[in-house]
């Protein structure tokens, strides 16, 4: 995601908050152990966009808003975050992460496992600090279907056979949860209504889904300027995305594109292929259109909620996210 | 830890119980990822002593006993401690775990990093089930020690200028600390008096570190028969143990043990080598002599505890960890 882009969408008030965040990070990732206070300190310090902390202050303004009481919730769920990077980073092999090395190039896998493990814990310690169960008991159970969500896509790895439910299902887990807790979350701190905590959740799930929709998307339409890295990473690490099983379902090719995709070591210009065989089928424009269902959805919960200026940064980024599909 | 063993101590009040804690652990961390479901429940299956949850059961006995109030924190502990080894696995490329293959020779290092991940985020959501943040305060504290003491071990890798102080602050965290919290939250959940849960918890750190201890000093004195695999393991994978630093520091061999220590593809010869030198420095009987200490001290915690007939058992179970010392 395009931080330049992002950051329009966020009103003056949020910026110093999130100012404020980008110092406690650090505080709360604070640690005796050398090896990696500075590493870990240094990955915060290095960007994201902090999406999920910014939705989450951004919906706690349809409560009681209270900074204070809004802020370890922002912390814990953009750690949720980095300690998913950390570990996914390991499973990737990827050599940087926002720029700079990643915590596992830098200090060998077996670090980054203890690393992650540790940002975890601390999320845990933070949130047990707060003395509310009902947020803890959502936070907890986000988490452990984040990492269900995790294994399902290495379940999943080269499966051409896969429903588009099943699909659905894993980028719920993988990516729209934390989505939907951090609007969640900004509510219940702020004691909003239920029915605008309910009406947060969903519109958090709806953006999340198709902010991952367009994730995928752009690793087939993308380029590598744009990217910062080829196109058709999925498809060579065997990670069937919407656009290539709507193919594997309707293009001629399927057959083709099928064989090109159970292969573990593609080369450049199988990759080539079978992008241009997904690009024919149609499957780009089915993936832009369910985005566009799901922003729809996202609208639909949006117009719950009471008539306050955040309102419109809500429908912003929704739009900001379809806005991405080009 | 030899099971037999082990086993015996156990009273037969306990044995039902820990029973039904297999089953419950299974049917904690099942999911419908079928990609872990089984391998998970068949590494629960595999066995393990159970030394946790048993001390934590034993020591829930000097409050109010109540098996259910006890028994959720007894699968915490013994997740926690599944969680770290599913995560060492991947760290020390294990290809077995109690008899079995690990889940990282399994399923791949990809899935174990999100295996175990899953594993601590099921703590953390069985946990805040039990409405008591005193206990979730504990456990998430002390989880996050662990994995400090984890890295810490990784820090300290082939460097032999630690310090003893350095070691035994090590082998707390990483160790002794779910020992001192096993004992400790069994006694919470059972409303036992202040004093005797600072007792316990003293207890279970001081037999903990003996573990541990006792775990580094068996690496350089056992044989491949009892270790199940071949001795001097941490010295040819860097972990500088007790024995060790007690050689670098006293042997006239120092500098010899040394320059072997820090080369990182030790030969058979320069293991045996380096073992020859550790135990002619009398490294060996200054181990068994501190581990004698903190065996006193636990005896001294459960001379504050009430005259219960599990008394004996805590301390048996200390005798019992000192005894592994040949």
């Amino acid at each position: 995601m395009c931080g330049d882009k992002v950051e329009r969408l966020i009103p003056g008030e949020m910026e110093e908050e999130l100012l404020i965040l980008n110092e406690d990070l650090k505080r709360v990732i604070s640690t005796k152990i050398n090896l990696i206070n500075s590493p870990l300190k240094e990955m915060i310090s290095s960007g994201g966009k902090r999406l999920r902390p910014a939705l989450m202050l951004a919906c706690a303004r349809f409560g009681e808003y209270d900074f204070e009481k809004v802020k370890p919730l922002a912390l814990a769920v953009e750690l949720i975050h980095t300690a998913t990077l950390v570990h996914d980073d390991i499973i990737d092999d990827s050599p940087l992460r926002r720029g700079i090395p990643s915590i596992q190039s830098r200090l060998g896998k077996d670090v980054a496992v203890f690393a992650g493990d540790f940002i975890f814990c601390r999320v845990f310690e933070l949130l047990t600090s707060l003395n509310d169960f009902n947020i803890l008991r959502r936070t907890s159970k986000v988490m452990y279907k984040i990492c269900e969500g995790e294994i399902k896509q290495r379940e999943d790895l080269f499966r051409t056979d896969i429903t588009f439910r099943n699909y659905i299902y894993r980028i719920q887990r993988k990516t729209a949860l934390l989505f939907g807790l951090s609007c969640e979350l900004g509510a219940l701190a702020t004691n909003a209504p239920l029915k605008t905590v309910r009406a947060l959740y969903g519109y958090g799930i709806k953006i999340g889904t198709a902010f991952q929709l367009i994730d995928d998307l752009l690793d087939v339409i993308g380029d590598e300027k744009n990217l910062g890295k080829p196109a058709g990473a999925d498809i060579r690490e065997g990670v069937v995305t919407l656009p290539t099983l709507y193919a594997l379902t309707y293009s001629p090719k399927k057959d083709e594109l099928k064989n090109i995709l159970q292969n573990k070591n593609l080369t450049i210009e199988d990759t080539k292929k079978a992008i241009k065989i997904i690009k024919d089928s149609g499957g780009v424009e089915y993936t832009v259109e369910l985005t566009k269902r799901y922003i729809y959805k996202a609208y639909k919960f949006i117009d719950i909620l009471a008539d306050i200026p955040m309102k419109k940064v809500l429908k912003d980024v929704a739009d900001y996210i379809y806005s991405r599909n080009h």
